[in-house]
């Protein structure tokens, strides 16, 4: 059987300069550890970029925006109409990535895979329009085979365009009225375990409107896993054409030697199917935070990520990635720019 | 009986700014709450910055050092010549704070209170030399009380300077071979138990020297507590110039108006402290990470504290606060830049 390109290799690491940046850190002015969990950062970013010195200058955001099926069994708390309005927003500049696309002087791109309303075409957004939002996946598999290799390149084609820039970190957000829904769905086929021990909110359900999609989840869960046969199928069953492309990004990411930092629950269910499809691919993903949706913690913990924030965000749209990309800049300046002790002539040792 | 300058109220916070900081982030394009973290920190701002719109734009970070004579007990792993090596690597740029600071931005002060061993001028440092270091809290109280009435105002004096500067945050950080120590026994005393339930590692002992370095504090506590008649005994019980320069500095914030975000485990005794002191500095006190040290938590739980961060730092120098000022500065942005519902055109209600 020919492999399909998402599953061809992550890049290796580079050990040499992982053990480079290693002894550095040892020698920097500070109590050996005392800057905890951006010390490990920055030696897996030097293995991840190859150079003792990482750094984080070029960032690239890309949006994935596409409807869902399954918001006509009453799963959101917004209409669906919201989809195509946010895009509008996002390339406004009046949505949350965008002031913090701007702020940081990050590259943003949005990609529309397909919304359930007609919409003009917006300038500055990518309309593939991969089809008029998914199915309903009560009804049948949420997108056909040919849909959803269409959105896994569209998330490849956006790794591309962002490695043409010199992309050092690459976020992928989402948005699509009703996706913590399939990606709940997702997540439960993945972690084997029936809705109610993941299902949230989401954009903000009462909690009988979270009762009520956890029963909607469940139902979807029997009707399709017996069919299910690996995670691909699973992607398929319950889409979501954003988390796709998202899955498709983080694959192509790794193959393209691309550091990724993950955002919140849908985006770090679609790393842990990206994963589950290929293992290669883990090591080239870091985790921005925990969020407020009840599954985040669970799926974060199978793919034993340590995240750098818990804020209690549950936005979407990259923007917790966002919110975590200084504290990557500051770890690289730190490692890049502290004074050794020999430097400084400070001791390093018990008197 | 006069009432000393530290004792004077803490500005009142803005209510009318804090109103409507709070009704403009319900209008923004976003799900209500989906910051999580952010919008309370947001809403905070806009109330103790009197303004609907905060913004973080003056950052200044004062560095106080001073030496203690508990070390004369062996409780550091690095010697006391340390302290006056890293007030050079602070002024020459290779300290992680100077690194931090020039990062963000942000106005770097540092103070120098008192060193163990003879000091050249540095040029860059304020050299005020209350002592040369504080005295060994077993045998009797770490300093005199003209010293600590000098280390407060050294504090005070240098919150003033930053406001000539329209400072709009203020970040203390400290520098002093064994201060845990003393940090630790004022936390014990303010929170009424013994060191074993706090203590911790500081710059690096092992498990034998945190034994005891909690054997240390405990005789401290001893020798002290019958003596102690509030807060104000207990900083000069165990001191540290460089915490009671914190003390001074976060009383002084409250009262000119100015938001203090607090660093890890010594700076969050301090804060402690202050708030024991006079209550009413409480709400200009923001708090940037949980540190390592084991009684940080406590501590912070003490103050009903919600930091932002929590990765393992033990550095000190004010640099878990600065790590965070990012965070501070994309929450303003976020709250000041993003579009409302109505301005983009959102549909902000269910279908």
């Amino acid at each position: 059987m020919m492999l399909q390109w998402w599953q061809g290799p992550g890049q290796p690491l580079d050990h040499v300069a992982r053990n480079k940046a290693q002894a550095r850190q040892l020698q920097l002015t500070k109590p050996a550890g005392s800057l905890g969990q951006l010390e490990s950062l920055v030696i897996q970013l030097a293995a991840l970029q190859g150079r003792e010195r990482p750094r984080i200058e070029h960032v690239a955001i890309s949006i994935f925006a596409g409807d869902h099926g399954i918001v006509a069994e009453g799963v959101s708390a917004f209409p669906q109409a919201v989809t195509g309005q946010m895009l509008r927003n996002f390339v406004a500049g009046g949505a949350a990535i965008s002031v913090l696309a701007k702020q940081l002087g990050a590259a943003l791109e949005v990609t529309d895979l397909g919304t359930a309303l007609p919409l003009e075409l917006l300038p500055g957004v990518r309309h593939l329009h991969i089809g008029a939002g998914t199915q309903n996946f009560l009804q049948g598999p949420a997108m056909t085979s040919a849909q959803m290799i269409a959105s896994l390149e569209a998330g490849r084609d956006s790794v591309l365009r962002a490695q043409s820039k010199d992309c050092e970190l690459f976020i992928g957000g989402e948005m699509g009225i009703g996706n913590t829904t399939a990606a709940t769905a997702l997540a439960c086929w993945l972690l084997d375990c029936p809705a109610a021990e993941l299902v949230g909110p989401g954009t903000g359900l009462n909690a009988a409107g979270v009762a009520h999609k956890a029963r909607v989840i469940d139902a979807g869960l029997t009707l399709h896993c017996a069919l299910i046969n690996g995670p691909m199928d699973a992607l398929r069953a319950f889409g979501g054409f954003e988390i796709v492309g998202l899955v498709g990004a983080y694959l192509a990411c790794a193959q393209h030697g691309i550091t990724v930092l993950v955002d919140g629950f849908i985006c770090s269910v679609a790393a842990l199917l990206a994963v589950r499809v290929n293992p290669s691919c883990r090591e080239w993903l870091l985790f921005a935070h925990c969020g407020a949706e009840p599954g985040h913690q669970r799926v974060l913990l199978a793919l034993q990520a340590e995240p750098l924030l818990d804020l209690g965000l549950r936005l979407g749209e990259g923007s917790g990635a966002a919110l975590a990309v200084p504290l990557l800049k500051l770890a690289c300046s730190l490692h890049n720019d502290m004074a050794t002790f020999a430097e400084a002539a400070v001791a390093d040792r018990p008197a």
